[in-house]
């Protein structure tokens, strides 16, 4: 294959992440609930549920090279993209609208997780969003059936209203993720924000019961009233699960089925 | 050696991907193929058969920092650079054109996947291609004379003409890599695109049997009466090299000639 | 979950490196003093030392994605940022005005500790710097009550001055990190500058001890009387708990309490 | 340490390669050498040798935030950036005016040294580069006291040029790493360039022998006499230690002092 002479000028291009708008919704004052895949897929499952359960509808996606290069495919054979997805719901009670925003996976590298959390904050200041929620999984090496919740906070009034709903004060430690960083990359752009981490222990892949827990609180804070059973039934598998395991030291749980989740990886092509 | 006063302002470089022509070739609507090496070179494989066999023709080439820091040398002591390869063949019976693209690798870094994926959808998107077709392999521990090949696609209407020609639905999982990649980011660029892995066991780097699998089907879509016999060399070579191992148990498989592979390493510098 | 059709410009967005200013100070020919985590957290003990002696005062503070993607909790629960900040103090005595710089970490990619250094030495020069100092350990297996002090140095007359002060010349060798990198690149920059690194025995996380000798070689370059003492806790800490080691060969020693350090990661979400 | 409010804008800075011009020569279509250290140290001590013998004199540095973040430390205590550095010989014969380029590490990553090679390349294009030359070892099992040199180039007529005095063909592999990527990049940008590989047993670091049969050959190609006898000396001490370790089985090797390397690391700060 010989090489021809240069006719043409150099084409150059480079891939960057990209939001692409499908609808500008008009809000009022939204409240913005973040949650990523991570330790248990807490934050994950919470915002799938409060979509699936309110039927919030998808108005932005977020694509980006710092989401790891794979794609997914439907039962029906349909590619799918990594990527992020924001959605709203309009509360037609007079309450508070909803922002919500989760992805496929984090960022496999440290400086796409910084610039996922900067891009979800743009979207938030651009929408007026009045104060931010995002989740996580706190990992302890317990299984209980009443999985206690931990607020941080920008400011100190907020965390003093999640004690009040039950939360207990995160004093001192760090929150690694992307979760963590749109949390406190959100006290710069002044927009007051909280982050629940639910316990989990470290085994359960997907914690229904931790995220049903983070939900309660955030349901309180937002004053709206969720239906949760849903969740109910992948947290009885886990705990059956837990007591089997108990009973015959195998150890293994069940992942159930996820969509947009991140851990398998059955073809490389 | 003394530093001397900076007399010049500074100059500033840096090297980024780019995509040099060297023909602007006239295409009707063309088909592109694209494979990039990867599990058994399955991909990479048939792309090259493909270009041989239709003689197609070199247009332009993507050099990258994004591929890896190396240089290869032909027979006669001549550097080539690692790189991707874009060709085109016109058919002159009135059927569709086609464009061709593979490289010597896959880019190491998630990053370059992503940027690789969108060199070549760009100029698919100049070229006006109404239809992406990627390949690569699917693996499995099994060797078989009749690999199965599955199909992914960014419609339903694509899945069900690849069926109907005997490829198998890939329902759920993932696709990790740049042939993935380009598939899956044909999507947003409205470009219909499938993926075709052929069943590959692990252990063979030059599965020619399942690039062969994956064009037979390649043709019938494209409505292209292709020649596979010099596949079936390296194929029988292969199949023979399993049935010795099997008898000997000690499993080591042909590599053969490549031009243009990634996988030896025979100086540093 | 269906994709729309796209109605908008893709918006594109990156995070980068920011410097936020809060006051503009006027100094007038300032010395910076620079000390990031490190071995020993050696130079973010001294510096976070003379920021509390000298009751420095914040003036700006630098963001980056180069630091973990993280973020940290008050005992109240409030979110601290990963950062690097600066102090400033006037000499009210007509001495030398003084700048701090300190941070949480030193960025953990190579392109990071590049980029900081960077912004570290951008910030000097618009400062009129007049002199840089930065610091940090010189790990031995040694463990001494009266660590040395070595010194490197952009001019031989520096390197001079603080041989009369008692630190040993660094003979040959290479100082890595971006304490060093600060130090290094203030050459081509015009500013003077030198490195002390004390020595202290690889076990220890905050020596304190060789802090104190990095500082009081500072005190006498800077002609400013500090007043030591609170380190001296720390040291005798330290001191003990070796010598208990060297009793009963466990070898475990204090981490104690620390601000912005970043060793610790309990929550992962 | 509260946070003040915002009162000035942003400031963002992001370092990048630069190359620093102290004169600029005037040269008459030169021919360039560089070598980067690598295998053997054979390129880094073979340019070494050729700027010290013909007393060439130093114009351009280049910095990068992709050489390793450290700095050095002459004997006398002074710092040294890692950089690379440009060095010209004016032909006072008539004869080929040369261009030499060295450095005190490659690149620790990918694009770092795909970096670098450009930007050598962009200043050997702005001088009118006639032909580049680059070195390093091949790596072989053996210690030999005649150190074969095998050639790759651009062009056939340059490989059998140096087949003409002695070297051997490189037919097939690849080379990988900075010497070989500023090599093959020439191609593209037309200057003819060779690489020549010395034969060097993995196992010594500064393989003078390696480096003398390099330029042997290199000084038949410019036409100028060079006298070698300085690297002499440590080749005797090589092939010293390689007897006495056949004879006590320990296998341990001089590293010499080296002005410049990239391997020793006393210090972290």
């Amino acid at each position: 294959m010989l090489l021809r002479d240069e006719l043409s000028p150099l084409e150059e291009c480079k891939m960057q992440t990209e939001v692409r708008y499908y609808q500008q919704p008009q809000l009022n004052k939204p409240v913005m609930v973040c949650g990523l895949p991570g330790i248990g897929s807490v934050a994950w499952l919470a915002v799938n549920h409060l979509q699936k359960e309110l039927k919030a509808e998808l108005f932005a996606e977020v694509f980006s090279p710092m989401f790891s290069p794979k794609v997914w495919l439907t039962e029906e054979g349909l590619v799918k993209l990594m990527k992020g997805e924001f959605h709203f719901w309009k509360n037609n009670e007079g309450g508070t609208d909803l922002l919500l925003f989760t992805a496929n996976e984090q960022p496999y590298s440290p400086e796409g997780q910084y610039e996922l959390a900067d891009v979800v904050l743009d979207l938030a200041q651009k929408f007026g969003v009045r104060r931010m929620i995002t989740m996580g999984g706190m990992a302890t090496d317990r299984f209980t059936e009443q999985p206690k919740v931990y607020v941080g906070g920008t400011d100190v009034d907020l965390v003093k209203e999640l004690e009040g709903y039950g939360a207990v004060k995160l004093a001192g430690g760090a929150i690694t993720g992307t979760n963590g960083l749109i949390f406190g990359l959100a006290k710069p752009r002044k927009i007051p924000a909280i982050c629940l981490l639910a316990e989990t222990p470290g085994y359960l892949s997907l914690d229904a019961n931790a995220a049903k827990s983070a939900l309660q609180l955030s349901s309180r804070l937002l004053n709206i009233s969720l239906d949760l059973t849903a969740l109910d039934k992948q947290a009885k598998e886990n705990a059956d699960a837990v007591q089997r395991a108990k009973g015959l030291s195998r150890g293994g749980f069940p992942h159930g089925p996820r969509k947009g989740g991140e851990r398998e990886l059955p073809y490389v092509s």
